[in-house]
């Protein structure tokens, strides 16, 4: 499968979103065809600071149709499974280095109805997917280090997604979804495509500014 | 100080807020009257769930003039003054219980210009707070187990805050303030009220249907 | 309620046990009139040990009727609840150094239908008991430090049973019963009995040489 | 190496067995030829149960001459090396994701004159061992997530164990075992044996009914 | 026994010795009657900066004749008990806030033959004491928040001092020794003395400029 | 880049010197030649000895113009950046099994004005290499067991060493050094050079006896 044939997702991160009127804005973002968004939970403790979570996610959930892609920045994200199915998630996706049964969680995601993800900091090898690709619906890797919005993208990544898109399509999982997650913009968003990237999170490029323009014109340039 | 004299503080609990009109109910609320709002943060780990966190506390600052009365259901609460009070923070109130060095965590709120609380778990003793009540301003007494909205008031409290009362009386310290949050509406109030409290934390009891109806509604009850 | 007018439990920990014949050394003790067993499960963190835990429950509740008592020297002893109750445990017994929310799970062990004990370490104060009477069936004095068997007794254990005995009358809780662990014996038992303990663990005391014997003459002294 | 001419070991795991008459059932199985038992220590903490540890290892020791291979499932396995020698344990099998120092670890077990082995979780990638073969006397390729009796094999380990075998064999260490654990029964076996393994822990399938006779079943179908 | 009659001990802390030269300072100060020395073990956990432990103890006894009072600022400080036995310590003081098992710790300080002491952070109550004075040879009352030198003294504690004084006496041990550490220079002397400490730890006070004189300086105000 | 052209770097380790004489040692080896010298910071949780930290290299500072070249072997080294940096350090060299964040923390070290490095302990593969190299500056590979002094050098780290020169080579970075450090003397100096290590730390072999003619013997041994 080629980048041309994969269908490539622009991916609204909240985390950079105006809190006070949040609803309004991921309707404006769904009324210009944005399919998901993208939810950074954080913890204070697998990353500085706490961003927000189950109660955010539930009131969300209530007026919005948008696939929850949930990014778990945390330790022990299996204790949060349950909560996040009750709050509307639709995939969640994991840390390989806070899960040290990694497989046990892939499978509690999946059994409780939602789509996995994987989640690797940039200093973390590939090689801790070597054994669970058949549970992984998607692999993100961070293209900055977690738990701070506005932050450069890693030059050194790109050589990761292509590494990791080879290992996929040699495993015999050309499906698996490709996230890159920090520094995605105008200016490196050909790049991580031509890597194999196919779902993008964007922050301050989108929300900085009116979301809805900011996301056609992000649009327009995937097409 | 009798509690005649002592001004009384309804302070509604955004935890049960709706996060998609955050920034209208706060302004509905602000219009009533209300003049705190309380700001769990909760981290997964010292309590179950992610509640929310700076980026929510950063968004809603720049919209409201509310005292932001901000209580740190989280582990090492210290790496978090800089931050809290960058986003907008008025007092922040940590827990005796994940503070190894709570005096110097209270030293450090007051240098960044905020006020202190020290919050005590339901079977915290009082013993805690010997030697930092000159470094308090607020002790905030759960009345229920943190983590969770909408459980009931824990009877065993109400002697917790008269004896509370009596400490800070006997200590020197009347101005301290008495915060309770758990469990309180219409029917708890005056059992608190009498004990001694003076800052009445409200969830449900406040955003459980029209918040600013609602908060009107306890307003002419605590008067 | 006098020491006379109390009934007195003497509580073999199996901690002494012989595995290969656990179920037989159990009967043989049911046969002579023991009432409860004590059950040390210990997790090599909170303690150094790892004992025992949920699969041995399991196997000796199939063939005993005996009350069992387990003693949770564990960390986090709130994610065993579920597991000891189907395994076949009577009481719940958590160390308070080991419960940040020492009344959440306490309110846990009853909600599952289980009844409730708090243990203190040797070093642990009276105070942590303050506000959490009315959750509390039993009081475990540990009369030498958890994670050992065949320790001698702590003399100033005494006049703390004593402080706890008082307190617990002056609190209104006569009933809650205060069990003893560590050094019981025909030596120590009166000094325990006269101080007001009235449920009495002992390990190598009825576990070396033959139980049955060992726990008639136990019981001898005790009338 | 080829499988045919690798001595097979099946290993009943007493994580399955009745602790009531324990000596009974591993006296049982040395009658017909079982050489090894597999002791899976679990914390409460790597694990979600306590499951036993050295006190029911003394126990059994003093009635068996079974070669004890001891599985932990434990933080920080290091602090138990001394105690399990002592009890009687033959060989001290660690986790990988539990030993930040496990060169360490592997010689203090040596060193203290037991056999070595390094548990691998399911997701855990085989470049762990790159450097430790010289230290390892067995692999431990856990074939379901540990901590849980009676769950099915997972698939994707039967290539995980191939690779094990390939790269033992280049690596010149042709003699270390692998052993398995988790689902294997009568419909796995001969999968696990191609793939390479050579050492099969049994819990259900050896203890559930007579496990003697289960025993016999099992080495009828190895021969 | 009145202040009067105590010895007084003035305790230079090596913390803020001059590390090139240590040998040379503590030979000028052991030549101008000094005879204890306080160091400072910090771990980088318990509290923020690492500062010294048992290789620069291990060099300074082969030099020194001092009585070396160890201050632990570290977690699970009994880890640490034989090495300082082997280093060189004549008394080792835990943190109360460290130790779940103080009463063990203490007895296993003693039992290698080494004087005990126990520290309490500034905001620590004084029940932690309750049950631990028939194994504590001093108590150290932090009078700053301990991880950093050049702080000043917490007024607070001058009654902690005072309180703790009166405890020992109505609890039958006017002998155990009271060490004040934090702030204590000519300014703080008098109040501290007075309240009824007699070890009195000082680190710039002494270290800052010439320490043999600034010890005599002391020790002039003392007497 | 081959050996012969590759500078050699001797690096006395601290850890093994006289404490009482640390400045005079340090003058007396810079003066025959020293350059760099290792600084083994050791924080009793990591490793189980706590060694030294920032008011020791402070006080060194002061008084030596030698290359800082810091160990942490400790937790959460991203902590102790700006304090090493204030107290003079050259290189911050943190464990990759220490950093969750292994990019961010070596970025934060760049960025505070030092020189980077990744140190492995024996078992730790290289893949946690792969996507940090262009923020390395050094790669210490553990040659024992770290945390404690006078151990030999483990023969399987050879073939550890010469595959990291591999790996660097093909990456494009031939000038990341390769230090060693642990059982380096006279006997296997010259594997480890022939391996591909250019930075060898030295402590017994040069601190036991006179330190500088120690280090004048292998530099003779080094040319």
């Amino acid at each position: 499968m080629h980048t041309e044939e994969r269908e490539i997702i622009l991916n609204p991160s909240i985390l950079s979103a105006d809190f006070t009127v949040l609803g309004e804005q991921l309707k404006a973002l769904e009324a210009c065809g944005c399919r998901w968004v993208h939810i950074d939970v954080m913890d204070g403790t697998f990353v500085p600071p706490v961003s927000f979570g189950e109660p955010v996610i539930t009131s969300i959930r209530k007026k919005s149709g948008l696939f929850f892609d949930v990014h778990m920045m945390t330790e022990h994200p299996d204790t949060h499974i349950d909560a996040l199915k009750k709050a509307g998630a639709d995939l969640v996706c994991v840390h390989a280095e806070a899960c040290t049964h990694l497989d046990r969680v892939l499978g509690a995601i999946r059994e409780a109805g939602m789509r996995t993800g994987v989640a690797l900091n940039p200093a973390t090898p590939l090689s801790v997917l070597d054994y669970v690709l058949d549970k992984t619906d998607m692999v993100l890797v961070m293209t900055v280090n977690p738990g701070f919005g506005g932050q450069s993208y890693l030059p050194a990544m790109t050589g990761k997604i292509r590494a990791l898109r080879n290992m996929l399509e040699k495993a015999g999982h050309p499906d698996i979804r490709i996230e890159v997650d920090g520094g995605i913009n105008a200016g490196t968003l050909q790049t991580v495509l031509d890597a194999g990237a196919d779902v993008l999170v964007m922050g301050s490029a989108v929300f900085q500014g009116d979301p809805a323009e900011n996301f056609r014109k992000m649009q327009a340039l995937v097409r």
